[in-house]
C-alpha cells in the first residue's frame, strides 16, 4: 500500500525532536477549548449505569442520528455514526467501488493523501485531476475524465490543502455528471464550520441517489481524539454501509458519541463563530506576515490551511526538515499533496503561534 | 454479502417488543459492574488539557501498547490498539487474505457469525470444518482441509458458543500446520478471562510467525460499547495493520483508551475472580435446572453461553420466537451459528435471571 500519511507522524516527531524551539505547523489538531457541555457529558458518563458501559446500536445513538437528521433535513435512517469522519469516507468509498459499476475514483489534486490510500487499499484505481489554479473544480477536466468505469468522485470541501470553498453549482454539475455514469460523489465536509467567504453550502440538500456527504465533530469541537463522525447518504446504500461498519467495527465508543450528542444539543453558535473567527484573524496575520517577505500563498476561503511558496526553496522533505532546524518552524511539503503544488509548503494555522511562525519566516527568507 | 449477525438485533427486538415479561439470553453484554477505576480514570478525562482530546498515535496510547506488551511478554512493537477485538479481527484476516498466498479462510462450526461475514467482505472464500462434538479441535479434519490455497485459519478459544477450551498443543498443532501451508492463525481469546476449566493457555507465547492473537477489555471489564481492543502480531505483519486502521478508522476513541489504561494498572485479580466465580455460579444453577427436565447442554469449560437441545423442539428461528412468547425466555437459534449446532438453542448467561430462566423452561417443556 503505498501512501504518503505518515509523512505527518513523521515530521511531528522530527519537529518534536529538533534541538531548538519550533512552532508545529504540520497537524490539523485544533488548538481551541471542546465545547464545556462536552465535558461535563463525559463526566456526567462516568455514573452511567453500567448498561450505558454496553454496545451502543451498531449504526449509532438513535438520540445523534436523529439530531443530524433534523439539522440537515433528512431522514434518521439517513444517517449512520461512524469512528471519525476518517471512517465514514471508507465506507463512502467501498460503497462505491463495492457495485460492480466501474473501479475507477477521480480525486482532485491537491489530494488530501489517505484518499488514495484508501482507494488503493479498497482495490480501485485512482486517477487525479487538477483543480484551477484557484483551488476551484475544473468541470471540464471532470466531465473529460468521466466513463462508465468511473465509480466514485471525491470532493472535499472546505478543501485541505487549499482552503477552497467549491460553488455549489459546480459541485451538483459534478453530481449531474455521476448520475449520466451510474458514479457516487462523495462530498467530505468536516471543515464545513471553518467558511470565511460565507459561500459554503453543503450537499446534503442536493438530493440525489449519487451523492453521499460525510463530516462529523473532530474539528468543530475540537475533539480529534473522540471519533464521531458521520455520512448522509442515499436509503439504497445505507445498508450496505451498516454492514461494514458492523463487520470492521461492530460500533463506535459510545461514551464520545454521548458526549458528542449533548455538545450538539446544547453548544451555542457563539462556539463555533469565535473559533471560526479566531482562526480566519490568525490566517490574515500570517499571510500579511507572508506578505512582507514577497512569498505565494493560497488565500483559503476555508479550513485552516494556508499553502506558501518561496522562491528557489521548494518544498521537498528536504526542505521541510531544514524550516524545522533552520527557522524553528515546522510545515509539510507540498508533494505530500499531489503534484499542484509539489513546490509548496502547507501550514496549518491552528496554533496561537501563527504570527511568531510568519515572522520567524520572514526573518529566514528576508 | 450474507451473514447473519443482525439476527442478535432481531432477537433482541422481538423480545423488547414481546407482551409479556421476557427474559433476555440473547446477548453477550456483561452484566456486572465494570472496574471502579475505569469510572474514576473517565471522570478525570473530562477535564484534561484539550490537547488530550486530540488525536492519540493511530495505533494507540504508548503506555497501553507498552503495558499489554509486558504482561503478554512481546515486544511493545507487535501491539496495535483496535476499535475492540472486532476490528482486531477484521485487521488480521484482511492481513492473511492480502498476502496473495491462497484465498481460503478455515471457520470451525460452529462459528462465531461475524467470521464468515468478515471473510466475504475481505474477498475471501470460506471453508467450514467441524469441531468434534465436545467442541474441541479436529486437528485431522482440518490436517485434510489445509493446501496451498488456505490464507487463514480461525480460533476462538474460550470459545462462544459451545464454550471449550482449546487445548493448548491442539493450538500449537494447527499453527504448525499454518508454516507448513504459509498461513496465519488466528486465534481469538476474547473470552480469555472466563475460563472455568483452568486449562485455558494463551497463544501468545508460541513463536511463530503464523500466528496473530486478538483480545480486547470488552467481557472482561464490562465495557462492549468502549471498544477497546488489540492484537498482538510477528513484527513483519504489523505496518500492514497499522496502515490498514490508519486508513480505516485513523485512530481509536482516546478516552476509552486511557480509561482502559488506568483500570488495567490498577484493576486487582480479584475483580476478575469475582465475575468468572458469578458466571460460573450461573452456568451450574442454569445447566442444574435442565438437568431436570432432561434437556441435552454443552457444559461450558469457558465463556458464558450454553448449548440447549430440547427433545422435539429444533432450535429454528420460528421457535426461538416461540418461546420468547410463550416461555418469557429469549435465546438465539443455533443455526445462526452453522450446522453443527442448527437443532439447539444458545442462552447468554450474563444475566442475574439465569436460573429463573431455566426455571421458565423447565415448566415450558416439562
Amino acid at each position: 500500500m503505498d501512501y504518503t500519511t505518515p509523512q505527518f507522524f513523521h515530521l511531528m516527531q522530527y519537529a518534536a525532536e529538533a534541538e531548538g524551539d519550533v512552532i508545529d505547523m504540520v497537524s490539523g489538531n485544533p488548538d481551541f477549548e471542546p465545547p464545556s457541555t462536552l465535558r461535563r457529558a463525559l463526566q456526567a458518563y462516568a455514573d452511567f449505569d453500567q448498561g450505558r458501559f454496553q454496545y451502543p446500536p451498531s449504526d449509532g445513538l438513535f438520540e445523534l442520528r436523529a439530531l443530524i437528521a433534523k439539522r440537515r433535513g433528512v431522514d434518521t435512517e439517513q444517517v449512520i455514526i461512524t469512528n471519525g469522519a476518517g471512517e465514514a469516507n471508507y465506507l463512502a468509498m467501498a460503497i462505491a467501488l463495492d457495485r460492480g459499476v466501474g473501479s475507477e475514483a477521480i480525486l482532485l489534486d491537491p489530494i488530501y493523501p489517505y484518499y488514495p490510500g484508501k482507494v488503493e487499499m479498497l482495490g480501485g484505481t485512482k486517477r487525479v485531476i487538477a483543480t484551477n489554479r484557484d483551488g476551484s473544480i475544473d468541470i471540464g477536466a471532470i466531465e473529460q475524465a468521466m466513463s462508465d468505469e468511473t465509480a466514485l468522485v471525491v470532493l472535499n470541501t472546505p478543501n485541505n490543502p487549499t482552503g477552497a470553498v467549491y460553488d455549489i453549482d459546480d459541485v451538483r454539475h459534478v453530481i449531474d455528471l455521476a448520475e449520466t455514469h451510474d458514479a457516487i460523489v462523495l462530498v467530505d465536509e468536516i471543515y464545513d464550520r471553518f467558511d470565511y467567504s460565507g459561500r459554503f453550502a453543503s450537499a446534503v440538500p442536493i438530493d440525489s441517489e449519487h451523492r453521499i456527504v460525510t463530516s462529523g465533530y473532530s474539528k468543530s469541537m475540537a475533539i480529534t481524539g473522540l471519533r464521531v463522525g458521520f455520512a448522509i447518504m442515499p436509503e439504497r446504500y445505507i445498508d450496505a454501509a451498516r454492514t461494514r461498519h458492523m463487520l470492521v467495527n461492530v460500533a463506535s465508543s459510545r461514551p464520545a458519541q454521548y458526549a458528542v450528542l449533548e455538545a450538539l444539543r446544547e453548544t451555542p453558535d457563539t462556539y463555533y463563530a469565535e473559533a471560526r473567527a479566531q482562526l480566519g484573524d490568525r490566517i490574515d496575520a500570517f499571510t500579511a506576515a507572508l506578505d512582507r517577505v514577497g512569498a505565494a500563498y493560497t488565500e483559503p476561503e476555508g479550513s485552516f490551511y494556508v499553502l506558501t511558496r518561496f522562491d528557489g526553496f521548494p518544498g521537498t522533505m528536504a526542505n521541510t526538515k531544514r524550516l524545522i532546524d533552520e527557522a524553528g518552524v515546522a510545515g509539510m511539503p507540498g508533494a505530500t499533496f499531489g503534484d499542484a503544488f509539489s513546490d509548496w509548503l502547507r501550514f496549518a494555522v491552528v496554533t496561537p503561534r501563527a504570527v511568531e511562525a510568519a515572522e520567524r519566516l520572514g526573518e529566514y527568507f528576508g
